[in-house]
């Protein structure tokens, strides 16, 4: 993962595009990658597995470009999250249901 | 990573929510969280840190549990678009503009 | 409006797409054509008004869709979502700021 | 739609909001809003009709403020697009497939 980073920090470098990876602009670009992924589930049931692939490789991309904008650790948040989300959804309660947690 | 994914794996499991897990499922979920990031940065300039950071996390958990659903190795994923990335926008054509490869 | 709407339903009949114009279809289309719309917004201040405007009729006439899927009349649900607001927001906590209604 | 319209423009005058409701700010909004629509169809096939109601009047009330924003005709934009869509999408083309006009 660390390897990955640098390789995108090396990338964002040679481009000089740090100016425009800001918070806000990232935000932006995830929500609009997240479109083009979903594009491959609009209307029909097939999919093509590597350009699905694709698609989440650009969410996971800006989301790496945005935790380093915001000096954020991406282990650390997941497993933060993870934390909260186990005690959000308990076990007992949750097991086999897609209820939200507002609703249990 | 390995370790993240072994602890997502394993919370989806106590759940028994694999089965909500499919990859259009996930897709539209992905896009559902990206809203939510987006959500920060509304109206204003300002924006807290964590919040941010926790709706980050969401949106990659949910990539990865696509990942998984569609047996991808994320690191391979992100590796074979930043080259293809690297292709669409040469150092020369993309330095310091934001112009879409479309436009070069 | 009703003439638009005859105008859409006649398109949809010609080519037999009510069949994929599902409610979840539907629901998927209009984030993804929100998307294409907020590209116009990604890094740059400047857009293209008539580019812009056709975005945001991509996303309108989906709506007209939905709405038509689910018997829903658009000036009613807009009328009722206004008194919504209207209760959640008073004028007297929402002038000049743009707290949700949750913060108040 | 010209009363809804005045009725969004009062609603937005009395809490002076024209300064949030930016192209930019409301593009963000309609991808915020249309996810919330797509949260009602996230995991299971039940959904409240009311409540989706509810978050198709809410997108569209943002695009009706950009419109208003950009100082853009709803019907005509719509109808504009329509035009553009059915040389897309000719009939004989189109009739029974969900193909993108790029795959023809």
């Amino acid at each position: 993962m660390h390897e990955i980073m640098n390789e995108l920090i090396k990338f964002q470098k040679e481009r000089d595009w740090k100016k425009f990876h800001t918070p806000e602009n990232l935000a932006k670009s995830i929500s609009i990658e997240a479109a083009e992924l979903l594009e491959h589930f609009q209307w029909e049931k097939e999919y093509n597995v590597t350009e699905v692939g694709e698609e989440i490789a650009d969410v996971l991309i800006y989301c790496m470009y945005m935790a380093d904008a915001l000096d954020l650790d991406i282990k650390e948040i997941i497993s933060d999250k993870m934390k909260k989300n186990a005690k959000k959804y308990p076990v007992e309660k949750s097991r086999g249901n897609a209820l939200k947690y507002t609703e249990f």
